[in-house]
């Protein structure tokens, strides 16, 4: 075989339809039709000054002082739901992971594992609705990288982001700092995301609901708790995969205090509890992708409480619990019927892929 | 069903075996089997400063200036291969395209998407793997995440990796830059690392060959590049997918200038090469892990190649071809028998997950 053969053969598409309405394998191989797949369908969408110059990394001006990064995938099946998509949350998921670290997230990174088959529409909604959601969160998507897997070795699609922030300048949160006295806040109703989620699944056998996920940016409503309370806002989680439960659980065991929450203050939907029950699982336990827990100072709990409810994500915030001296790390829940029960994070989970 | 028996339910572990030596679905819920496995398994291996406060974010300090930032999804098959493994690539792989940019690495996010069933030893020699190259490239890994996808939903491991370095100050680097009379050099042997993982999914076929991939972190090397040639060095790429091939092409394309290369100058193992006339391959456009191509100004040509050359992973650096003043932004290869022909970007790639 001469250079020039050799050549010709390498050159010749694995898939020569180019009006194909599905990702093929060569989408991923890094030449000219993935220069097209990234070209028309992804960057456009995305269009900013760092992520059109295509280069393998973006480069941006940061101030000098501490920086956040984070990472985190993405693989929720199915992965569209109602409330979000996997796009959605993948934006939402590492701007909140960088908020409540205190961070001000500024920009994403966007690893995407397509599988062979996939739709072209579908990504073209998915990356829609990352757009749409960066917007939302005042992120820009600086770089990305696309992969395509066979058929069968993935399902769908994959997303990873990785973000980064420069801090608050009035944040100061650290486990280490909970005291007596303080105060536990979540900023909404929980386990909406893991039953929505749950519930899209389940529709198949004809079961059908209004319930929608969550799933939201929170920086902006954190980027206001923290103007105004300052270092009296002592933590934040979002209570995402183990829910509430695994939050409020490592919040005592962390800090080594003993927490005391009441069930009937933590916001449940009355649709999510029914379908909680219905599926026999408890809504601490599901993961949420639009809420966050804060640890405030007694003082600031009223305060705290009206900057959540003024904010449209933190409409139906709750003072949940409070710690107390008692060093024992425990967490305990005093249920609706009076009963108390030591609340421990979940062991593994049921249902993978909620997020 | 009371809040009790609900919450009993829930606990119930999936797999209720500790001593499963392979990754199960609970190990992705966030819960108690997720701790066990990123604190006993991912952590300590990892280990430091940064990594261990387990947090949403890592937070470091950053001067003021340019910052770049990458990222890279890993989905190379076979998962182990000869001279690497999906570890080493994950970490060198984004290394290289932040050195590539000028930049200095510092920091890496780390994504897992494990699926179930997948050997916990194997597990343990990739992240191992991480640890050493990262070691090796000087970065350390400051944050991660781990994803657990059902049996079937994946391929044993998916990585993604982004990182963050900052701007090396001597870096000047654009593809706009080039101009007529630019040499092009190349830091090595091409096509290594795409043949070794394919004759690795060969030698289920009885073929056995002592190819190795050449994965390794380059930014030692890019750096040593910088501080020689300052703003003489013009562009780097690595050129992975898409090989060789893929980068000169584009370079002719972007920069206009019309850009002739010998064939018999380009660095190829002999048994590279057999390789790839057995499988029908143009070397050229092969994925590499372990190389670079500069393009620097003629007169930094012979100390740019020293500099390589006196590296480990420049050993047989060359300079491969020349930018003339012809606008017709074309590569123009000259082939070992002395043919000419225009060297076009891979349309696709027959050979998915090399890398």
């Amino acid at each position: 075989m001469t250079t020039d053969q050799r050549s010709k053969a390498a050159h010749t598409p694995a898939n020569p339809n180019p009006h194909s309405k599905r990702v093929v394998l060569a989408h991923g191989g890094g030449g000219q039709l993935t220069d097209q797949l990234v070209g028309e369908i992804i960057q456009p969408r995305l269009a900013n000054a760092l992520l059109d110059t295509m280069d393998d990394s973006a480069v941006f001006d940061v101030s000098a002082g501490p920086l956040a990064f984070s990472t985190d995938s993405y693989v929720v099946h199915p992965i569209e739901f109602p409330g979000g998509d996997i796009g959605r949350l993948a934006v939402a998921g590492t701007v909140n992971d960088l908020a409540v670290c205190g961070a001000l997230p500024r920009f994403l990174s966007l690893g995407l594992i397509l599988e062979e088959g996939l739709e072209l529409d579908l990504l073209r909604r998915v990356i829609d609705s990352i757009a749409d959601t960066a917007i939302e969160a005042g992120v820009q998507v600086a770089t990305g990288d696309t992969k395509v897997v066979a058929r069968g070795q993935a399902d769908g699609i994959y997303i990873n982001t990785a973000g980064v922030g420069s801090l608050h300048p009035k944040a100061d949160l650290a486990i280490a700092r909970i005291q007596p006295g303080d105060r536990v806040l979540v900023s909404g109703t929980v386990a909406d995301h893991g039953l929505a989620v749950m519930l899209q699944r389940e529709e198949a056998f004809g079961i059908e609901s209004e319930l929608r996920s969550d799933t939201a940016p929170l920086n902006g409503l954190i980027a206001e708790l923290l103007n105004a309370c300052g270092s009296d806002l002592v933590f934040l989680r979002d209570p995402t995969r183990g829910g509430l439960a695994g939050v409020i659980a490592d919040l005592a065991e962390v800090s080594g205090f003993h927490l005391t929450v009441d069930e009937t203050k933590v916001p449940l939907r009355h649709q999510t509890n029914y379908a909680a029950e219905m599926l026999g699982i408890d809504p601490l336990d599901v993961a949420n992708e639009g809420k966050v827990v804060a640890v405030v100072r007694a003082e600031m709990e009223h305060a705290a409480l009206e900057v959540m409810r003024a904010h449209p994500l933190g409409k139906h915030a709750e003072s949940i619990g409070e710690f107390s001296n008692k060093q024992d790390g425990l967490c305990e829940i005093i249920t609706d019927v009076g009963g108390r029960r030591i609340v421990q994070k979940p062991y593994g989970e049921e249902l993978p892929r909620i997020c």
